[in-house]
């Protein structure tokens, strides 16, 4: 198989798994071809890819790549050919999918990988017809395929270990966590467990027992924080306390047979039912439309998704990693070509994020020494202080801040950091942000700061290595030339100095 | 029934989830008379008040009441005696429930509230013996207690539904989710849905499809996530896109007739399975303690508590409300009686959380600002600055912040911020704080602020208002007589001035 980054992914079927799907290889720089020949589906990836850039915005502030290009296609033909992974998503049906398979392979390279997005279809039932059955495999992912790191990946009969392996480091390359079956089995892991979920739920709402918004409540203010976390064995590990795991299973082992549960059957989806539930469902959803209530799932999982990243644990850990190899990409690829040396540089980007405004309706003040911070990580990034640099014992600490603020920034609004050097010696720097609104220009505030190079096994300070000394003398050079700001060298005073 | 605040509840059994409650309780002020006879259960219920403790710590830095007092008691009858609540937690056989449903009303006050922290029996069965049974109604919470918002309330029978009430106001000054039954059920809503899951896995175990780490990781890294946010019905409305929840139950409905799940039936408990299921945990776990692995589930939910906090949504909801709850207490009923303020004055303290630290392994230089941040709060709302004076129009913003960074803290130690008031007029406050290791009294940082009083309708500075005004007068006159620090006043330069 060729490598992602030698060419394009094709996305058969453009619904809410193949929309997300594209979501992720585009932010990830990989081109997509998408085929859906449903009239809607343009603007629905669209929205989708505008939904995912929100979430990854906030998500984090990595360089991400460049983003592919996303390009709709009239046919299969045309979407599978030269590309080198072709990932089908098309309705849940297995002579549906075995026909597009089909039309999938007349055209695509016979080496190009397939994953066909299932939620449950046996992939030795999806692959029973191909021409090269062995690059058939499951990649089931989850909703929304742009955030939520697992896909489960399962072959069939047919297909080869190899092929496995390869999708595995693909999509962890995608920052995914892909989870290998060691079985082939309707509705794969998640699924199952779901679906156990659901079936009981849809009793229990058919019953009268509660209302979906009751069941909805019963899980996401208890043990479905919880599932963000872990799954049931470490839970009940955990609740089994310090006699262990089998202690637990004896003390509820009973539990099994009693009467917990309906899930000897299902209820008939009657008109009756099905009203009930979608009216129940409209007033659980209250005003919110699709599109809403989509933001505030994203709004959520980036939250949750941080503060999993903070803890280095589960999906938060998978984030991590990918984080910190979007750090190392850009270091390695940074290429600044349109920069004028001559000028504060631009090398800081961002928008005030709702969760900076505090209870003044203003932005929190550490937010703006934030800002500066990551605008002086960026100038050390820019003048080669990189993972390598690091790496050998050497670092750059801020030692002074002067911060002043000047104006507010409305949430939401788009910002830039200007960068000048002020100055600085073999050891030092002297620098000087100003945090600026980049439609209006208005100066929201300025930080000047001091840094201090040292080394960092000696904890003491020292002269900076020849590469970040020398770009570094290169650029003082360059703004020396420029306009000293103002209030720049300014103590903090009261005016009559009482 | 009498205000919580007016007297003791009694906790009878120690566990898991009696010495939950007896933490969630003790963090909100309230004393808790706890019964057990098992010989380890003081040491238990010490070792998770100190989890409890840990996780608030970092969860929120609202200031906490006053702890409640922890009292071990020989006999229920000590227990109950005075008590205004009894929360019976003891293990699931209802013949014993009963029993000592029994001896807590010998002694108990007629008109207590009793509630049984039961997974699944029913209510009418607890009460039926009862003396007094419409008092008792289920309590169901779920582990961690001290961090879980959620608690089932389910009446009998018998069961007065002001009872049911109180309670659910009650719960919810404990910065809990009481969620009112409809209808008497067995294993009631959550754990129902936990029960399928719990089936469907040890099902796929059982059979050797995956281990129980596969099952886990198929849940956290997907789907798992979504449920600390939204339950299934929400979930599935906006899976099915813009066409809505009739649309998705049409397009998923088939799969509820399909061979997902094998919950016809349940494995039997053998020797051979439990060897397994007891074996895999033990890998899974790796070398993690129960003690460690509680602090690993703790801190994440304290992270994902804090992420939805900051999206208002969910548990975060709840959470927010509480936290705004304790600073209104906090503003109604501060009394500094012990403040000497002829000196800097300590207003804040905390710890040093392991989230602030950054890749050079030291305390992120926003998290100075932020801690400063808090300290000026803390030191406003010590002049006056309360939520009235906010909602009356006026409010004080920092202008200019100099921070001069000089030691590192150890992630996890302890600091305090002493607070100075350097100087003042009608508008404005000239403040200097110290970050300091509270044990070594080492110096971290300082910061030097400019504060200034704003009318926040006219968005321009005004006059202070005369309570915040002769406070802050007369701090000032106190604080004179103290040294000035030397580097207050400093400005940044170059020590050569290049």
């Amino acid at each position: 198989m060729h490598s992602l980054k030698q060419g394009p992914v094709a996305v058969i079927g453009g619904g809410v798994i193949g929309g997300g799907w594209a979501a992720r290889l585009l932010l990830n720089g990989i081109d997509v071809r998408i085929h859906d020949p449903h009239p809607e589906a343009g603007r629905r990836v669209r929205e989708m890819l505008a939904n995912a850039e929100r979430a990854w915005e906030s998500l984090t502030s990595a360089p991400l790549p460049a983003k592919g290009s996303l390009s709709f296609c009239g046919s299969i033909a045309e979407a599978v050919e030269g590309s080198v992974f072709i990932e089908e998503c098309t309705p849940e049906n297995l002579e549906l999918k075995q026909r597009i398979l089909a039309e999938v392979e007349n055209d695509a390279a016979s080496d190009a990988l397939i994953g066909s997005s299932t939620s449950g279809l046996l992939p030795s039932d999806l692959q029973s017809e191909m021409k090269h059955p062995e690059r058939l495999l499951v990649t089931h992912p989850f909703n929304p395929v742009y955030l939520l790191p697992l896909v489960e990946l399962c072959g069939g009969l047919l297909t080869s270990p190899e092929v496995l392996d390869q999708a595995a480091a693909l999509f962890e390359s995608l920052g995914m966590r892909p989870l290998k079956l060691k079985k082939e089995i309707d509705g794969f892991l998640a699924d199952r467990l779901l679906e156990a979920i659901w079936r009981e739920s849809l009793w229990l709402v058919h019953d009268d027992v509660a209302s979906v918004e009751d069941m909805d409540d019963a899980f996401r203010f208890g043990p479905g924080l919880r599932f963000a976390l872990m799954g049931s064995f470490l839970i009940y590990r955990i609740a089994g306390g310090e006699e262990g795991m089998r202690h637990f299973m004896a003390q509820f082992g009973p539990a099994l047979k009693w009467p917990w549960t309906k899930l000897m059957d299902v209820p008939e989806l009657t008109d009756t039912f099905l009203d009930k539930i979608a009216s129940q469902s409209d007033e659980q959803a209250g005003n919110l439309s699709i599109r809403e209530l989509e933001q505030i799932r994203d709004d959520g999982l980036v939250a949750i998704l941080q503060g999993l990243k903070g803890v280095d644990w589960g999906a938060g850990s998978v984030f991590r990693k990918q984080e910190k190899q979007l750090f190392e990409n850009f270091h390695q690829n940074a290429v600044h070509k349109d920069l004028d040396e001559t000028q504060p540089l631009v090398l800081h980007r961002g928008w005030i994020r709702p969760s900076w405004i505090d209870y003044n309706g203003h932005m929190t003040e550490s937010r703006y020494l934030q800002v500066f911070g990551d605008a002086t990580d960026a100038l050390l990034g820019y003048l080669g202080l990189d993972q390598e640099y690091l790496d050998s014992g050497f670092s750059v600490f801020t030692v002074e801040s002067h911060i002043r603020h000047l104006d507010e920034g409305a949430p939401g609004s788009n910002f830039v950091v200007k960068t000048q050097l002020l100055g600085g010696d073999e050891k030092r720097l002297h620098i000087w942000h100003e945090l600026l609104d980049q439609e209006s220009g208005s100066l929201f505030a300025t930080g000047e700061h001091m840094l201090l190079h040292v080394d960092t096994r000696a904890a003491k300070s020292c002269t900076m290595q020849s590469r970040l000394l020398s770009k570094s003398q290169q650029l003082r050079s360059l703004h020396q030339s420029l306009k000293r700001p103002e209030a720049a060298g300014r103590s903090i005073a009261l005016p009559s100095g009482n």
